[in-house]
């Protein structure tokens, strides 16, 4: 039985329970806390470098983190991964974006937002995380749009898929205008619509 | 020919050129400004989402950014990325580490301390950014100093080192103490010494 070192409110970590849901993978959910991490050594050290959520152990014991390399374990070879290698350098190339790009305005403007509370957020920073996850949701709308694939990669759903709808479809929860990106729209809705959609919160 | 568009100060393309050139594939630089960046949608607009270097512009026309998506394209099937599934994972977990924990503060760190005329940088900042490039650097040092690998997957280079290789051997720069690790240091060494390797500024 494959264990997911998780959390319901990271995008992260869904992009993993959705893509083991479709496939059809059974697995173990241990939650971890986002806010208070003072365990992260004890619980994730060996297993981790990162020491983040998802981490991933396998039935024989052996670890990955990162979710688009958990992605890329679980997927290789079925057709959520296309088989020319320019279009996995593609599909790569979107999902180095979201990591890169998108994730630290988005993931952490939400983040912020939800954790209002707990957190002594500057508002500064916040209007700055929200302007740059603008660019980053600019930057698929002008994939999406002008480019007009119905996915990410070609008119097929990709991992790129996977690991961007995570984020983006809880964009407004940090903030963020989803009401400028009509392509970015029907985009969201033809991934929910794909066969074995889970939500976030399931 | 392949064109890609390239700074010499970016760790980044660095990748890209060290591999180019292991790989024996000649490549013809074009060199944009890092600091004004505002020709970048003209240049790198419909070749690049992201608008940044590197990009790579195949001889076919078709173009790929993000490093790790660019190393990925040029090196699969070769020597460099394993054939096993699980260590191709691992290989992308460093390199999604890479590209979330340890470019993000020590190339920034790098980047600001290099630009500290021209920007205006704030201490607490880079000593904020400096501190976290630390934290990826103690990740590498447990993996190649206790896990004991001559590489960080396993006893051959991968990508994965060259991705890792890139920003580390210049941390320094950025005002970081590489002293403090000697598993990184003989490792430095490791990947320095092996064929095709190319400096930073050649």
């Amino acid at each position: 039985m494959i264990v997911l070192y998780d959390s319901p409110v990271s995008g992260n970590c869904y992009k993993v329970r959705l893509l083991l849901t479709k496939l059809g993978l059974p697995f173990e959910r241990r939650t971890l806390d986002v806010v208070d991490r003072s365990n992260r050594p004890e619980v994730l050290g060996g297993l981790n470098p990162a020491l983040r959520v998802p981490t991933v152990v396998l039935d024989d014991g052996r670890s990955l983190g990162e979710s688009g390399a958990i992605l890329w374990y679980f997927a290789d070879g079925t057709d959520l991964v296309p088989e020319d290698r320019f279009e996995q350098a593609r599909m790569l190339q979107w999902m180095f974006f979201e990591q890169y790009d998108h994730e630290p305005a988005i993931a952490v403007a939400r983040f912020w937002s939800l954790h209002r509370d707990e957190l002594d957020v500057d508002p500064e920073k916040l209007a700055e995380k929200q302007a740059a996850g603008h660019r980053a949701l600019d930057a698929m709308e002008r994939q999406l749009g002008s480019a007009g694939t119905d996915f990410l990669v070609g008119d097929r759903m990709t991992l790129a898929d996977i690991a961007l709808y995570a984020y983006t479809h809880v964009a407004d929860e940090g903030g963020l205008d989803l009401g400028r990106y009509p392509a970015i729209a029907a985009w969201l809705a033809r991934v929910a619509a794909q066969p074995g959609h889970i939500s976030i919160d399931s």
